[in-house]
């Protein structure tokens, strides 16, 4: 943990490669999603395919080239790639032969976000040093 | 968009350093967050400081470098740092003056996961070609 106060906690995915995967919900206590950064070796498959009972995931594609299945569709995915998967949905991926699959995944309550950021943000009084 | 079915939707944030940011609640209709893609070219910030009034925020680093504020605190921040911002934290961030960022933001509603995945998470019948 490089930092915490009142209103906020930083992590780091740095060495994640190593690793495989790393989750931040307890790492930042996060209140609202579960977030994990997951690296996939060249040729290399989440080993099972999954639905959720509650929550909405979205994958987002950080670097590399792979392979996603919902329901018994596969399409390819590339660094960029964002993709919303319901509970519903019947998930899996694979980094391809040739290439490492760095992705996030985030996972939230479906149907839980009751105002988004125009209605949410407020602009506050204080500021940093560089305005 | 690239592909939408029943459950799923796929886009990308190819191209978000022209254009700045990328928002994909809409684009793929996420329920349980709102996501962005951000850049900020080198020594730019954020204009302005803002808190929130329900929503938790979390930033994830995808390159680059630069500094991050919260309630009169800076810190550094780069490439792998993940940072949970409680609604009510203060903040706002900037690019380093030799280094361009780019980030994604998640915002979700505080406080709204009811479970996270190893109680959610269900294995399915259902297997892609490669398994």
């Amino acid at each position: 943990m490089e930092k915490a106060q009142t209103n906020y906690k930083v992590a780091s995915f740095a060495g994640v490669e190593t690793a495989g995967r790393m989750t931040f919900k307890d790492m930042l206590d996060l209140s609202g999603s579960e977030l994990s950064v997951n690296a996939l070796p060249a040729g290399v498959s989440v080993p099972f395919t999954h639905w959720h009972k509650r929550n909405e995931e979205v994958y987002v594609i950080l670097s590399g080239k792979g392979q996603f299945y919902v329901d018994g569709e596969e399409f390819a995915v590339a660094q960029g790639s964002v993709i919303r998967v319901s509970p519903a949905g019947e998930r899996c991926l694979k980094a391809d032969a040739t290439s490492p699959l760095l992705y996030l995944c985030i996972q939230t309550e479906a149907n839980s976000l009751v105002q988004a950021t125009e209605n949410d943000g407020v602009l506050a009084a204080s500021k940093p040093s560089w305005l």
